[in-house]
């Protein structure tokens, strides 16, 4: 059975995130003051064969585990649709 | 007043998405069958300061028409949190 699954994987907190840096200095030069605490990370959409939801978040949480996220600064979450 | 906001921009349907594909072609070599229509997108989670929810949904929406996404190529969906 196939499932739709959903990956977000953002830097933990405290892991500098220059990415988000750059974005929050840029935007009141281009006129959005007010904007804050920008972080900026992956969205990773998949459909997974599995025979079962639980197995199904199981394989992609090992996928994460193993390389679709760097678990020591990086953590992730995992939805199925 | 603060509101929390996440952004998911993804490559619109049709568009080549070289990063996906190319995860997709590795996993099979991994140890990992059966996982197919991997899409790689961005997600920007961001405190934008408005006086009401639907301000600022405005505001992020209008962001990401300008430089957080491409419209030409790229889709978005904007969630506060």
């Amino acid at each position: 059975m196939n499932f739709g699954a959903v990956v977000d994987v953002m830097l933990k907190p405290g892991i500098a995130d220059p990415q988000g840096q750059t974005v929050e200095r840029a935007l009141p030069a281009l006129g959005y003051a007010g904007v804050e605490g920008v972080r900026v990370g992956k969205r990773i959409e998949l459909t997974v064969d599995a025979g079962t939801p639980e197995e199904a978040r199981e394989l992609v949480a090992e996928m994460c585990n193993r390389f679709l996220a760097n678990p020591v600064i990086e953590s992730y979450n995992v939805t199925l649709l």
